[in-house]
């Protein structure tokens, strides 16, 4: 059984804390964060400490923290030989060069603290800085997930600018149309149907070949008419996504 | 057992077909279009025709046409006393009422050709010109689909724009994500459970608290970083929509 220490106690942490709850190769024997509040969900599941001398010794150092504070506790971890591993899509694996063995974790979805996740469905991207280092991360990955992805920290910046397109601005256009609703006493359930089916097209069409709508038939009365519906931010945001629809699908003429 | 006439050969006509094939009260008798070509699909299914003067008698014609097309293939309609039902999102009920009984039928989801749809958890949004005419609507919208919604011409325009932010706008971020992973040899299908969630996740949650990522959390260097990988629309709309998403969520602090 190896033993993992968990730095942070935010929505990541949470759920590779519940995910690596039920795991059988490896146990979560501390969970560490520099405030006390953060650590109420984990206080009565496992031993928490909000100082950086008391971390306990492990086998893996697992920092699901924010960006900036990655090298701050990286560079005050004091046992050395541990695996340390971070979660982030932004920094690259080399913050963590001044421990023998370390790596990337980078499990790529979106998690809510309210929300139940199918853990064994979300893609880890991982990257190591050793064999040894790698086959750990491994080992610890296929507990995690059935799906397992070599990337580098090159590959991993731009697929975290990925991740943020097709996430979290996505779930904003989202927010923005559910407005659109609530401002006309719609109901929004409305939308999930399409919401949903056009999330589950592109398994089968290329997002590029699923692309309809009033930009890409290049329906300009459509359009004038729902411009003039829009205005502030809304407004910028139907102008420049179909000038993008429209030149994404203009090359190919 | 009604009879239907559908106006028009795209991917709306397509599919209205293929879901009322199979209806219990209702056939389809024919289909018109103005172009002989884009009716090959109807062809060895159902009579077709390019000619006005050859539309058969029906009890409803169903107008799956362009926006534009719409009053000019419904002024040159002879037969005046059937429902006569547009199915557009963008167009108002009112460019039918040269006929007796006339009304909209919009079905809410995106039709792709290639892709089956389930039709009985696609909305239908019904909105008609007299009792009688709202009658009939509702029983062929109840052949089509188990969710049928009242919706005004007003509220349509706005459920359209809505729409177009949650399917048509949020495929073009999936096309962008997509040519990120590309350009750096990424497997696209890495962000498929992420997509899928992020979808799934607004049933349980209201899209602004489900937001997440680094313009919620305001974290600037990883914006930062990000926007330094883009250039042209793609680097326009992660500024914009970065930008909207703060400002959505900076009115409520």
């Amino acid at each position: 059984m190896k033993s993992i220490v968990i730095f942070g106690a935010g929505n990541v942490a949470i759920h590779l804390f519940l995910a690596l709850s039920k795991a059988q190769n490896f146990t979560v024997v501390q969970v560490y964060n520099h405030t006390s509040k953060s650590l109420k969900f984990f206080r009565n599941r496992v031993s928490t400490t909000t100082n950086l001398k008391e971390v306990k010794a492990a086998d893996i150092f697992l920092l699901a923290l924010k960006d900036e504070a990655i090298p701050a506790i990286a560079e005050r971890i004091l046992q050395r030989d541990a695996l340390v591993l971070h979660t982030s899509g932004a920094t690259p694996m080399g913050v963590l060069n001044n421990f023998t063995n370390y790596g990337v974790f980078y499990p790529l979805q979106t998690f809510s603290k309210e929300k139940p996740v199918e853990y064994k469905d979300v893609p880890v991207c991982i990257e190591a800085n050793s064999r040894a280092a790698l086959e750990l991360t491994e080992e610890l990955a296929a507990e995690f997930s059935e799906k397992t992805y070599r990337i580098s920290s090159e590959q991993r910046k731009s697929l975290h600018v990925a991740a943020v397109f097709v996430s979290n601005f996505v779930n904003h256009l989202y927010a923005e149309g559910e407005e659109l609703c609530h401002e006309n006493n719609i109901p929004f359930e409305i939308l999930h149907p399409l919401i949903f089916e056009t999330a589950t097209k592109i398994k089968a069409l290329d997002p590029k070949d699923a692309q309809t709508g009033p930009a890409k038939r290049r329906d300009d009365k459509v359009i004038d008419a729902h411009l003039e519906l829009l205005q502030g931010n809304r407004k910028k945001i139907y102008e420049l996504l179909s000038s993008s629809i429209q030149q994404l699908h203009g090359k190919k003429l």
